[in-house]
């Protein structure tokens, strides 16, 4: 059998964003309509797409409103659809957030609250505790993020500077029974840390929060101490009885989505291998260790005979060095293909699932077993594009983009290493 | 069965090195005995060893010279062991290589010339070609290396730079026949790279060593644009009859060390996954990769179900950041530490299998579960020493070090994770 290969990574890609899309996973996870009303609310790249599946696929009267990235909204015709800046938050987006909360207010246990999470739904959703201002608590998230501090102390952090985190959406609902559907963007699929867990219960505590603070000596204004000195800025616990009549569930994540690319490859009669959902690093070096795996692959069958399908997920990263174009795909495909250097018959695609490969204009490229030697006939340097993290202009130059526009869901990127033959 | 992890993990590890022991990998190899004189001579970390494995087990009369780096000579009693510098060539390795080249001269096809190479050898064995001197030839090198040339156009140069390299002393030892028997370190096992092969013929031509120095823009002098310039540089082809009697044989190669410790993981129960014996990339990034493959095998049972061993090899590399002590195995394995976070009930294991990681004392190292809250309690900040490029400090607090000197032998790095339970 004959396969061609450019077309059967698209395939895998279109695979993996179709099994995230919203109108596709969305249906399925809707609950039996209430008694009372149903109010959508919801934040997220995802927000806008998904809240278009609830409203096609919703029997019986529906409202809400939901915030997403500007350049995301999808039209509705029921639930209203604002956009708002992400990653750093505007006053749009606490605007929203107010009127959200305000939105589940006043409920009764006849009431459904459909809440519809996304990545991305923690900047579009920053809505300050009463008395702290959204610039005090960027301050605060970007001296985090300076001293290293985890995601997890981040999260602890954000959860009890927010009036809307941690679960105090689903609070301010109660009575009305919420179901949460989520997009995961993030290791592990952990509910409470996507979009900081708005329907979530919080096991950290006030006092983590300070110790992180403490940790890093982060010097916060006054209005932050008192705030987190206040009982009030405890978050809902594990146990809280308003959260009996919540359920959270997970509609998509980069698992599934990588394994709806596995099933594509199989069923073209290539076998695969998921090496990791959650697989991160600096992207030119996690090519560089993709290299040696398919060169395994090719010399030794291992982990698995060719021809087959090396498949990961997760985000890399990018440290920049130069001033080219390119996301972390490009950088980790074009450092891929120069450790590779056209043998094993490597065919491989890596992309973003949201469309956007950093601040570019595709969703990654595609590598060929002769992308190099192609580049160099066009007077394209890979080695020198790569020192520069120009890996866009290599990929773009051999028209090897792989572009599709937002797709209005994210489960991070999908890795694809094709090792077709002996080299 | 209850698994005592460590033991294991240190098991695994004295298999890899066991394998490649030239006691152990030699003998099977060696021809029958000649009708007339037996000729030993060789270069290369595993050099003395290898000459002592022939000694102990050679039925005739045999005579020879090997050169070895300082420290690693072993008592022969036939072969005069000499000891010369690495990485950087010295006058006595010159000297020895001058010697070994009248050594093979003036032979009968009747004798026998074994060659025992390993790595290293390139540098032990620098010889450059009549009228150029080895400072000429080592700043050449150098100039190469700051360039970025690849490791085949830099033996390309060096082929046509050496007295002996690129098939060289296979011509000089005709018409006896030539057995050479090498221990790899190399990725792909190519045995024209190990030691530059001065036992098989060389593919590229002095045209391609001056393109590459061209290529590269090297300033070289005189002399050595004359060399170049004559005929007399040009190394042996493919084909050449005068390597009829001449045989290449690999004896032991990194491959082959995963494969024994794959098979100790077995022998205790636990599967294993090779995924490359060739794995290249910065140290801690890979580690970093190394942690979401741990994580998808302990929440997806993907690449494999635990308990597994997840095996590779190859050299990473370390660029210094900080001022701290550490070869590449333990940063590493600190790397992978901090970012499994003592999940996965993750043990692992990350050494050179020629004992010495870097520049320091050990070979490697052991991380276990709590080796990062171990390093906490007494006083050692896992994150701090990361960044000042010093896992030995981490490793050597916690007594968790991999001690074994040198071991004479070298196809490598081991690095094993092994995968216990759920997290």
């Amino acid at each position: 059998m004959t396969v061609d290969y450019r077309s059967l990574l698209l395939k895998m890609f279109r695979a993996a964003v179709d099994a995230a899309a919203p109108a596709r996973c969305v249906p399925a996870h809707l609950p039996s309509r209430p008694k009372g009303r149903t109010i959508v609310v919801g934040a997220g790249k995802a927000a806008a797409a998904m809240a278009a599946a609830v409203e096609a696929n919703w029997d019986g009267p529906i409202t809400g409103l939901v915030v997403t990235r500007y350049g995301h909204a999808v039209p509705c015709e029921r639930i209203e659809v604002v956009e708002a800046s992400h990653p750093v938050p505007d006053e749009v987006g606490a605007d929203v957030a107010a009127r959200i909360l305000r939105r589940v207010g006043g409920l009764s246990a006849d009431d459904l609250v459909l809440v519809l999470m996304s990545g991305g739904g923690s900047a579009l959703l920053a809505l300050p505790a009463d008395g702290i201002t959204l610039q005090d608590k960027q301050a605060i998230n970007r001296a985090l993020l300076a001293c290293g501090a985890g995601i997890g102390e981040m999260n602890t952090v954000r959860k009890h500077l927010s009036a809307i985190k941690g679960g105090r959406l689903a609070v301010a609902a109660a009575p009305a029974r919420v179901m949460s559907l989520a997009i995961s963007d993030v290791p592990g699929d952990d509910i409470s840390v996507i979009a900081s867990g708005p329907t979530v219960p919080d096991a950290s505590t006030r006092h983590d929060a300070l110790a992180v603070l403490s940790k890093y000596r982060i010097a916060v204004p006054p209005s932050v101490s008192a705030h987190l000195g206040d009982p009030v800025s405890e978050t809902p616990k594990p146990g809280d009885p308003r959260f009996g009549h919540v359920v959270n569930r997970l509609v998509a994540t980069p698992q599934m989505s990588l394994e709806a690319a596995a099933r594509v490859a199989r069923d073209a009669g290539i076998p695969s291998l998921i090496l990791g959902s959650a697989i991160e690093g600096e992207a030119r070096e996690v090519g560089i260790v993709h290299a040696g795996i398919a060169r395994q692959c090719s010399e030794w069958g291992q982990p698995m005979e060719i021809p087959c399908a090396v498949i990961s997920g997760g985000e890399t990263t990018v440290t920049l060095r130069g001033g080219g174009r390119g996301g972390r795909n490009a950088e980790f495909l074009l450092s891929l293909g120069i450790a590779v250097d056209g043998r094993y018959g490597l065919w491989s695609l890596a992309a973003d699932t949201d469309g956007i490969d950093g601040s570019e204009d595709n969703a990654g490229a595609i590598l060929a077993p002769d992308t190099v030697g192609r580049a160099r006939c066009v007077g394209v340097d890979c080695k020198a594009r790569m020192a520069d993290n120009d890996a866009y202009t290599v990929f773009k130059a051999l028209d090897d983009l792989v572009v599709t526009g937002p797709t209005r869901t994210n489960v991070n990127d999908l890795r694809v290493m094709l090792v077709t033959k002996r080299s």
